[in-house]
């Protein structure tokens, strides 16, 4: 009987109330999204088909892989790049071995084969629940796994991008003022950024409150988008000094940007932090290991994997689960910050 | 018939034969360690107890995972720390990701939770194989996959230390080679290094080919162990440093000391490289992140994932698989060495 019910899939329902798959997610789940007149015929369509919410999650619960899955989509350079994402990775791994769980990864080389590997997972029992990183707006992975919440999915990501998915959100908002607030307090007012890409639903809102932020201290703040790449910290880095009124301090989206943005103001002859303040956001090793050491945006990565990881067994056990925000972001001061040197 | 015979063990023929578990290991993937009287009988006893070397591989085909297994024990701290590590891995999971393979991941606290893991696979037949990296002498996870073939194990070991077990050796005695050559072309005649942990096989490798080394080229030779980590780095550095003769060169066994190293050096005010030359064994994105940047010996990685997968793939479809050397080393230059400076 209960595999019966698992076979109901959310498209079954859909056609049958004669709505889109979304909404059937959205009413399923409980979620805003649909009026209240539509959720109350899904769900009596869905209940006359034998369809219950996390049924099949539940009917699975004797064949748990054990697995949460993750699709990583940048190249192995980045990657290796990136200490502050396998940190992150290794301080959710260390708090799932306490109940025998792994993480089982892969490689992807875009989009289209990350996609790929979702699909598979979800046709083949693969994972017990997956991770999702990096989302866009109008992520086709979001799109995938509200129409099959028999495979709960827990994105990193604000809730306006993530449909009826459940989510840990950074508070990019209150980590964008954090910075504004400390470049400000330490004299600086004219502040630029190197981003990620726009895509992403955290950039759009980082990118929303440096300017809400920056307007209200009356701060002059530049912008340039990136794809997080080495290369494009040191470009981005030239094109924000050879502008006619070069900002006095950077904040770059990673670390490797940062990285590389230093080296360019050195090479240029710059003093960091008295000619130029640089300031990473996202904290890893590597900010320690140049000269001078990188002030960071850091998040608490222990805490962070104590709070997701039981959010995931409780997703996994079919309850429902609220979205949450990760622990709040600090600011590491280290020495590539400080006042702006003022010409007398 | 299939699953009878797969059932019979490596200890079920040792018993009937009168022999050790590691003998039978031995002669069954018919490599040395045992006389060819002894070969010869337990032969004659696996095949009558209806054993096939790699039966058990074989009867599991039809069930594979497509998964390959990889136990970390270093905590996350020192992850995130060791990008060349996670590049490797990377590497590798982008050549997986060609034929739908993945790596499941587990983060162990320390060597006795590693081996339960290891046990826990072995018993679920949760992987198709098995990466083992760092073998110690007289490894428990060696003993434990010889003991059972059906999961194919390939280890990053030199095979001195991993019994019947196959291996991909990385060239550590051509790698101490070239390191010492090319201090010594240098000018250098004094040097020293910060070595990993003693109880690793390719440790003790480096460390016997360093002394010959040295020795041949008539120069002086300190070395300190580590276990890798920063502040022993920074410890071993300092020590280093305060000997009445100190040495023109330091050799470190991972990236993550080498740029603790650094640190200790400039905060003594010493120049690097006209005072003291600093090299990296391993290279990584992080060894371009110092000022100066750091002179590493580096793996290629993507040749490296080239030829491991479809030694893996090889050994799941139970074939014989010889023994291989990672592609060479390379010294690749940066600013952290230099001639040393004499005295007038």
């Amino acid at each position: 009987m209960a595999s019966a019910k698992s076979k109901v899939t959310i498209t079954d329902v859909a056609k049958a109330a004669g709505v889109s798959n979304s909404a059937v997610s959205y009413a399923l789940n409980g979620k805003p999204g649909v009026s209240e007149k539509t959720r109350k015929r899904v769900l009596e369509v869905a209940d006359s088909m034998g369809w219950k919410p996390n049924s099949a999650a539940k009917a699975l619960s004797a064949a748990r892989t054990h697995s949460i899955g993750v699709v990583m989509t940048a190249g192995s350079k980045l990657l290796g790049a990136e200490p502050y994402f396998m940190e992150l990775l290794a301080g959710i791994g260390v708090e799932l071995e306490k109940e025998d769980y792994s993480l089982l990864l892969r490689f992807a080389r875009d989009e289209t084969e990350a996609l790929r590997v979702h699909r598979n997972w979800i046709a083949a029992g693969s994972v017990d629940a997956v991770l999702i990183f990096n989302v866009e707006i109008g992520d086709a992975r979001v799109e995938l796994y509200q129409q099959h919440p028999e495979v709960p999915a827990l994105v990193f990501s604000d809730p306006s991008v993530s449909g009826t998915l459940t989510t840990v959100s950074s508070n990019d908002a209150d980590g964008a003022r954090q910075i504004v607030r400390y470049l400000h307090d330490l004299g600086h007012r004219h502040i630029a950024r190197v981003a990620g890409p726009e895509r992403f639903g955290h950039t759009y809102i980082r990118d929303r409150v440096f300017n809400e932020e920056t307007s209200n201290y009356a701060m002059a703040y530049d912008c340039l988008h990136s794809d997080y790449l080495p290369e494009e910290g040191r470009e981005c880095t030239e094109r924000l000094l050879s502008l006619p009124n070069t900002p006095t301090a950077i904040v770059y989206d990673n670390d490797v940007m940062t990285v590389e943005g230093l080296h360019v103001a050195l090479s240029k002859g710059l003093r960091v932090p008295d000619d130029l303040s640089l300031m990473s956001w996202d904290d890893s090793y590597m900010c320690t290991a140049t000269t001078p050491s990188l002030t960071a945006l850091a998040r608490d990565i222990p805490k962070l994997g104590e709070k997701i990881v039981p959010m995931l067994y409780a997703m996994i056990d079919g309850k429902h689960v609220d979205n949450q925000l990760e622990p709040n972001y600090h600011v590491v001061t280290r020495g590539s910050t400080a006042a702006p040197h003022i010409e007398a």
